[in-house]
């Protein structure tokens, strides 16, 4: 038993392991940091082998969540949860009241949201036991036709993202022309590729599902291309919005595009990639920094929603990346490890 | 690293890790159950060898709040929390604060109070930033002349409890002339001595520190007697009040006394010694339910404080006893288990 000595502790403010007999529940809480404000952070459910990985991959998505949250201008801090369990066999509406229980206990030190392995349903039968859920479209907002789905906001961030990265490298503020790659048409890899199209950029698209990318084809023009090719076409832009671990040591090096900037998340397989990148001369939008679109969405939600006021913040997403561009190239060093510092300077006080 | 499945876990709800790497705070809360009300439970600092064994001691002492608060009918659950040091050498009024801080990210699911390693001074520096700290003298307590020490509370639930087993054993309600052997006449055993003396009962005292013993012969014509003597005295009881785990295959087989009722924490040597005692015909008043006038006290500290109702909470001990000896005689089971099967029925809803 350690935890204050664990790799991945990075000094947690609280990690609370909650419990509940009657209801099945082993759930870890790790709270990151909440000098900014309550620690929010997405709950995932998942069938994880052992305790020891639970804890782990709370520790590392709940301190990702903290540089996120800071770098996005949102005061608020990050934590995350995990629920040892399989979703599909295990998930009841008894368990996730007693989830919500267990963050009710920390009274606002967290404020749980949906992730992987949960839904809006089950963040709805936390809401029956605490007022601690984040993201929830309220019946005003759904009758108003917003839904609780970040993605818009996500995809709006990203588009924004490689606005920047284009002024930054060739001084344009017009995407006319621009050839942009981009890897997964999902809810929002469709919706970046319609920002693009109508700003008149030039789209190559792939996807594992084969709909996602005829529907780009069909509405944008796009070009269809296999999965294998996607990161290595002869583009301006290589926006990754599917899987994670795609900037390694085999496709950095046939990298053509100036620019990678995309919604997906965990996109350097390991930390020196982000030097790699560098290396080579490709400017690489910090994959927390352009992503932060679905929280800083999830931050308005509520009955004070208001759609001009997340605009407004999700434009700061392009001058923070401004920011870092700039003093990535002036320091000569890598744009994730300026995100990190610019992160850090907010929220270590 | 494993929690749910430690030996000790037994069902907590909530074990929360807290760090402050500026005030240099390694802590463990362990909140038990708040089935019956927020979790009280005092703060131990130590400096504990290994995590580990600071996780097992906050796990074992936090389940026992948990019974002895159910027993002595207050609406409280139970937790207890450790600080990980030395409280000579690293005792710092920041380190307070920061455990303070770390107290009140749980908002009240457990409210801290004083133990080993910690002051009533801690205490104060503690509830500069969370109101969650119980037990503590207002200044209005101060100048009513109460101290915030729970010893005369828990001295005199002792004198009752002592009163119900005389009363359950000789259908008695008089003391006078009861042979009784004290051991320990520090703040409780004194106090519970004057009780004793004051109802006519004669007393045999030891204790480690010499003065102590004295005070009592002088205050109340008490026999001193040897540390090593004072189990096995000719009396009617044995009023363990100092040191744990006094109750042992090598003294059990030697109690000449009808009945073991006292203050001291955890008399059992180990859980087997409570049926020892029943085959020996000895009567035992379980020591967590006995020893409950500190934390009764602590409950109705405040602006309300009311020395009647505590009194009047503190003759529930006797009345408790009572329905435990009863239904041990009827079941023929040891008191303590019995006394175990009534926490739990208060507190299992």
């Amino acid at each position: 038993m350690q935890l204050f000595s664990h790799p991945e502790f990075d000094a947690h403010e609280t990690v609370s392991f909650c419990f509940d007999a009657a209801a099945g529940l082993c759930a870890i809480i790790a709270v990151h940091d909440t000098h900014l404000g309550k620690a929010l952070g997405g709950c995932r459910m998942w069938p994880y082998a052992s305790e020891a990985d639970a804890l782990t991959d709370a520790l590392r998505l709940s301190r990702g969540m903290t540089y996120k949250a800071a770098l996005a201008g949102l005061p608020q801090g990050g934590g995350k949860s995990v629920i040892i369990g399989d979703p599909r066999r295990d998930k009841t509406p008894e368990l996730m009241r007693a989830m919500g229980r267990a963050v009710d206990r920390l009274n606002g030190a967290y404020v749980i949201a949906e992730d992987s392995g949960t839904t809006v349903a089950d963040m709805r039968l936390m809401a029956e036991v605490t007022a601690h859920v984040g993201g929830l479209a309220d019946e005003q907002a759904v009758a108003a036709g917003r839904t609780g789905d970040p993605s818009p906001a996500t995809a709006k961030g990203v588009f924004i993202g490689i606005r920047a990265a284009v002024r930054h490298v060739w001084q344009r503020e017009d995407l006319r022309g621009l050839r942009v790659a981009v890897q997964g048409a999902g809810n929002v890899g469709y919706r970046l590729c319609r920002h693009l199209h109508e700003a008149g950029a030039q789209l190559w698209v792939t996807d594992l599902h084969a709909p996602a990318v005829e529907r780009c084809v069909k509405d944008f023009g796009a070009v269809a291309v296999g999965m294998d090719q996607i990161a290595t076409l002869d583009v301006d832009v290589f926006a990754p919005c599917a899987l994670g671990a795609v900037l390694d040591d085999v496709s950095i090096p046939a990298i053509k595009a100036k620019i990678v900037a995309g919604a997906a998340n965990n996109q350097l397989a390991r930390p020196q990639h982000d030097r790699a990148l560098m290396e080579r001369g490709i400017v690489y939008a910090p994959d927390y920094c352009i992503n932060a679109g679905g929280i800083i969405d999830i931050f308005y939600e509520g009955p004070d929603y208001d759609a001009a006021r997340v605009d407004a913040h999700l434009e700061r997403i392009g001058a923070t990346l401004t920011e870092i561009f700039a003093r990535a190239a002036a320091e000569r060093r890598p744009t994730g490890e300026i995100a990190d510092r610019m992160a850090e300077e907010r929220f270590r006080v």
